[in-house]
């Protein structure tokens, strides 16, 4: 049995005896070491790389891989096969944009004043800001030979006298403290509360100095999971953190980890990923940044897609990709921190805001909410930018919905230079038209040099590109110049930044493909929101605002965004960039019991739009995957420099 | 540093690298080797031996180890303290009555009547055997690409219709297991329901042939643990076990294991020893031998003393020791399997039998049910024989209960050939007076040659060298000849077998120490049952029924207990040994919701006598340590042979 030893860049390495001819990213992904392979193995991506240290290994040559590349060791790992004794090395981030986890500075008021805004529009249409958690303050007679009641008997008395309440249970939490608790602070500690019926659930106690009740909301993306601590009196963020969701080296799209989770333990194994390697770390890092105990945080809310959280949820993902599509829930009333390990209060509710179909998930309804369409007599629409492009559109008499997959680009993934906007990102581009040299906003501080191109600056170097002429409405390279370069392929591609110029030691460049597959994502969304205001015989015109939401930044330059087809050619004035409105919404929900009934409510009300059965649906998008489309009478302001 | 090698006899080896001059006892309880040590370290008991192998080890001389034995290289590793690396060899089993678990063969029709006969003497009082779990069948309509409805609210739906509820939650085992289930059957299943106020939680989906519900009893016992998993159903039993309790290591009394718990992790320590080493292998071999799945065990009743119940609990058992001497908690109602890590299905409320003080617990008042004094006029005794000896006094009317500190000796432990009643255990005993020869009745098949003596014959051992005048009223030896022998530190013995008669390769004794600890053991309960009664002014004569109750065995011979001074001198016929009561009590807990309110309902009306601040019990108790009694005027009946 041949040995692969994967080498990582910090000198460790995992050793793995294998079946001779077993594919190398198969080995990988069994022996839980870290390759990114956004298209699940099926060697489109050209993101498993990892690089050949000595052995043998039978692999493919492939354009993502050039003959410098290969001469250098670089492989792809997908199409590779162990033959024989093989040492590899991988790249410490398998790719750029799977960055490192962020946790958030929050003196930033933007960040903050984002979540203000949210909290403010949902609280003026008559939502109000209560929650079942308080904090009670007791002080108990000490026990003596003559009053020997338990501990437990003893804080309940204190509690119904304090807080009118019939009925408390404690949760095992409590029961375990309270002999400590109690005997340190000389009976006198506050108790968390949480309201339920005719009583309480008595959650914690704590020290007498101390009431603060804290909860938690998560954004599960596809591709990057976002999260807040808050504090469930005030509201106030306590702390902010991003990461990559752990799930994508098992593949970029849902489809593709659903299939990852139909494969023995594989269910166990994204569940895993999300919660054990994700989500927790987050928690860790977030709590220590704002000094506040896991125990501490009592309730929690996740907005997800569909499959997302029923992977999140380890249940079974599979039917729904498969007809007739079904989801294992829509909505869940009884899941705990407990039942899957998430290191927050063992007994927090975990609310997942609720699923309308098997394609438009928590994050849109969550996302719902604070967009505030709902609310309106006028048409709106409601933009999520993501992995999977939801889209939701009506007024305060109906809502419709659908969902498409868009894949990672607007996150940075898919694109050769793609990243997310962290330091170094070029997050906006413009390009002289003579010279075809371009100018950059650059994430970071003064002086800091490209990196790469997250979404909002993808958009720009593409609009700019389709309007100095130098791609063609295909998104070929049609003009010549120091910056436009062909390979041995014939795959053109524009130099951002030489070599010299560029943080890195390589060249930040688009090509073909980079564009081509944007391309396919903004066609995605320009033909879903197309088809479903035309089933509804409506017309763009009818739109009175389009509310953007997403990772893509509030950098997003909205008139670039119509100029390559991505969002119907109506008046600039009518986009805002709403920040990431899951986030928010799961926010609006951990603090508010009502916000979370409304909800449910929107997504009982909302209809909900299957494009992939929908047959006008698969011609929208073919003529929608055109800078700016196939048919310009749609895109009238949209002109390209005379050259 | 020094390293300790602890090798067992399976060859298996632990190494711990220590600071010179630790106590060896200390290092393997770090090191969680498993060293019986009933008298938590304190030089008393004997039992802490190893074999010294090689290396150094500085040891003091103890009247433990014979000068043979120390030559054979056995020390007690309480006294022993480490200077430079040592290897010593662990026994296999600690000590004699620490035996292995065993599941007990239900072929036996006296194991199953004693349940039967619990239970049936509680139906007649008027209890119902009701208890909230069942079991619908379902049969819904396949999901189609019109009728899209998820599969958590399909089964809510059917279920409301089947079983005629309104609310219907679902435990999170059930989201998990329901989209495979509900596939592989074709949505044709069996959901597990337990009522809840207007509705039901769903516990489980099982395939359409299985209707099985399951619960657990457990006793647990200082020394040793018994459970039992029976259908929930029809009251059968399923499976039956006992093992020791795996605290055993941390001391023998319930105040060893309290100043255990407070040392430093001692908390999760004794919790993982009672849970994880304990009560989990025996639920695993009871299911396997039963054929069921953990998960289909869905209610859980616990009896057992406040101590007990406290450390499985994990909280923190140190105010029952310390004046006011105040337990966490009396009753519990909000405990589940998932909070202790119980192998059963994770929702499974435990049920803890409550405690009435610091020293009498659950177990009391679980067997205060089956033993059905409550429910009759006359005044009954109900004594449970375990490490802690527990008294309840009664009828119908009042109640009145106290426990004192028998220690290990009923089950066979402080005696230096204890052991429980399982196969070689001497169970009875008749002595010739004359000869002074030995009878045996001994535990196995036919021709099993004896091991040790188990607590009945203990009884009757000492009973019977009392009555032929072997040993005085104090417990000394006073009669010479072949089977009594008087070692160098001058401690008489008493040889049942000697070494070619025996099981293992050495003589079955027993010697004046074990007496004295037996005659302490015996003492603690007569004076208990005598200061209680008599704090009521009552007289013994007034006693209409003795309960017997605890894992002594059916073969006790109650003649002889009365001989010895255990129990008080009234007419034999009123002895009654009803087995192990704190279980058979569990099982109706587990069964019967009534049963379990009627045991909530005893524990209220029972009042509790604390011994220790009794000023009298201490003259009782020290009047009680002879044989049978230094006032003989109490034991009219009990006479010597004449020689």
């Amino acid at each position: 049995m041949p040995n692969v030893t994967f080498r990582y860049e910090d000198g460790t390495a995992t050793v793995v005896a294998v079946t001779a001819g077993e594919n190398l990213l198969e080995v990988a992904r069994k022996a839980n070491v870290a390759i990114d392979a956004p298209c699940s193995g099926n060697g489109s991506c050209g993101k498993c790389r990892v690089k050949f240290i000595s052995g043998k290994l039978d692999t493919e040559k492939t354009r993502h891989i050039s003959e410098e590349e290969f001469a250098e060791g670089w492989r792809l790992s997908c199409v590779s096969t162990i033959t024989e004794d093989v040492e590899v090395l991988v790249p410490d981030i398998a790719s750029a944009y799977k960055s490192r986890m962020k946790v958030a500075d929050l003196s930033s008021q933007e960040e903050i004043a984002i979540f203000d805004r949210a909290k403010q529009d949902v609280e003026e249409a008559g939502i109000a800001f209560e929650n079942d958690f308080s904090v009670v303050e007791l002080q108990m007679e000490e026990p003596t030979l003559d009053d020997t009641m338990p501990d437990n008997e003893r804080l309940v008395w204190a509690i119904q006298a304090a807080a009118g309440v019939e009925k408390v249970k404690l949760t095992y939490q409590v029961l375990q403290k309270l002999p400590d608790m109690l005997r340190e602070y000389k009976f006198c500690v506050n108790a968390v509360l949480k309201k339920t019926g005719h009583g309480a659930l008595v959650y914690d106690v704590l020290p007498p100095e101390d009431h603060q009740i804290c909860g938690l909301a998560v954004d599960i993306g596809t591709t990057t999971v976002s999260a807040v601590i808050l504090d469930m009196v005030s509201g106030a963020l306590l702390a902010k953190a991003s990461a990559g969701n752990g799930q994508i080296r098992y593949g970029a799209d849902v489809i593709n980890r659903i299939i990852e989770s139909t494969k023995e333990g594989g269910r166990k194994k994204l569940q895993k990923a999300i919660i054990k390697e994700t989500i927790n770390p987050m928690i860790h890092n977030m709590c220590r940044a704002a000094g506040i105990a896991k125990d501490q945080i009592y309730h929690m809310c996740v907005a997800s897609n569909t499959t997302m959280n029923h992977l999140f949820a380890g249940v079974n993902a599979d039917p729904l990709r498969m007809e007739p599509y079904i989801p294992t829930f829509f909505e869940t009333d009884n899941l705990h921190a407990y039942d899957l390990g998430i290191q927050v209060h063992p007994d927090a509710r975990i609310v997942i805001a609720p699923n309308i179909g098997s394609y438009v998930g928590g994050d849109i309804t969550a996302g719902t909410l604070v967009s505030m369409i709902w609310n309106k007599p006028e048409f709106n629409l409601f933009i999520d930018l993501g992995t999977n492009g939801e889209i939701v559109f009506g007024n305060s008499d109906f809502m419709m919905s659908c969902a498409c997959s868009a894949g990672p680009a607007f996150e940075g993934g898919d694109i050769s230079c793609g990243m997310r906007a962290t330091d170094g990102a070029i997050e906006a581009c413009t390009i002289d038209a003579k010279t075809m040299e371009p100018s950059f906003k650059i994430v970071g501080d003064e002086g800091q040099k490209p990196v790469g191109l997250c979404g909002s600056g993808i958009i720009d170097v593409i609009a700019e590109l389709f309007r100095c002429r130098i791609v063609s409405p295909k998104g070929k390279f049609v003009r010549e110049g120091e910056r436009v370069r062909h390979d041995e392929y014939g795959i053109g591609s524009y130099i951002l930044a030489f070599k010299e110029e560029a943080a890195g030691h390589k060249d930040v460049v688009i090509n073909e493909v980079d564009i081509d597959n944007f391309i396919r994502a903004k066609g995605a969304i320009f033909s879903a929101i197309c088809t479903m205001i035309r089933s509804l015989d409506f017309d763009v015109s009818m739109i009175e605002n389009v509310y953007v939401a997403g990772g893509i930044g509030s950098g997003i330059n909205m008139k670039n965004a119509v100029t390559i087809g991505m969002f119907p050619d109506i008046e600039i004035e009518k986009f805002h960039y709403i920040g990431n409105s899951s986030l928010t919404g799961a926010y609006n929900m951990v603090l508010s019991r009502q916000a979370e009934e409304k909800v449910y409510d929107l997504a009982h009300n909302m209809t909900y739009m299957e494009l992939s059965t929908d047959p006008g649906y698969m011609d929208e998008f073919v003529a929608a995957c055109f800078l700016p489309h196939t048919d310009t009478s749609l895109f009238p302001s949209v002109t390209q420099e005379e050259i």
